[in-house]
């Protein structure tokens, strides 16, 4: 069990892809999702997952993982999850410590791109990289399991976003 | 990934109890139950699983079981999932190449008492002990999580049944 400790932010702008790695291909859904549990399904690359996570209190969240065959979360994502299947590129940028994971949404999310950082603990201090836009740690509509069911929020994808990014 | 396939009786009377093993002490919720697929947390004895089951088709169903540690079931049961925990202890009597899981119930569902056999094949033929009552198999009632969130059905463990089965 852990206690996943993590911020989120748009990000402004492609200049952090020149310090990202070559980014892994990740796939996932949910089996479901509502009265303060999701469970996901999650296939990156070779590995795949299934992750419990609990009610978000503040930035913190009970969140239980454990790696799965990727046969399995083939399957589950194919014929028992619910909603649309989320697909995104994330790459990794590490400053100093912190490890900054940039997920770029394709297929129904496309034009999202959101950065997350996990943090050792609730008051850890953050140097945001230049790249870091507005935080969205609190806006639910920027959940995962809120933009599968949902679609990703128009400011975040709208023709005046791409303008201000480009 | 595994199938599933399962058939589920009443029990009559107590002769099975000459046959059956000690018994483990079992307990389970559930983190999600609806829209087609349930998600178990269960604890017997010293180990624990999560477990994914999707749509029954017939007596079979979609599974999929991972082993976790305990302690991280405990925590789920105790602060993730919905609904009362089941309490109940099973027994195992072998009969030729089959094994009957009897399933005692206790806490919510005191005084219910299942018998459970898993096949290798939907059309497996089955040789029932004489203490093996109704099936069940088809009776939505009669499932763990209809019994977490509604109680037991009433003919099960009524007045009317204890005497029958005293």
């Amino acid at each position: 069990m852990g206690i996943e400790i993590e911020r989120k932010f748009l990000v402004i702008g492609e200049n952090w892809r020149a310090e990202a790695d070559d980014g892994s291909r990740i796939r996932q859904a949910y089996l479901a999702n509502g009265g303060g549990v999701s469970i996901r399904v999650r296939r990156a690359d070779d590995h795949a997952w299934i992750t419990v996570k609990g009610e978000r209190d503040g930035i913190a969240r009970p969140e239980f993982e454990y790696e799965i065959p990727c046969a399995d979360a083939d399957e589950m994502l194919t014929s028992l999850c619910a909603g649309p299947i989320l697909e995104k590129v994330r790459y990794r940028v590490m400053r100093g410590a912190l490890v900054w994971e940039i997920d770029v949404f394709e297929g129904v999310a496309s034009g999202l791109v959101i950065a997350e950082v996990e943090l050792a603990s609730i008051d850890q201090s953050l140097d945001r990289p230049e790249w870091i836009g507005d935080e969205v740690t609190h806006d639910r509509r920027y959940r995962n399991a809120a933009i599968a069911r949902d679609g990703p929020p128009c400011e975040a994808v709208g023709p005046a976003r791409s303008q201000a990014a480009s």
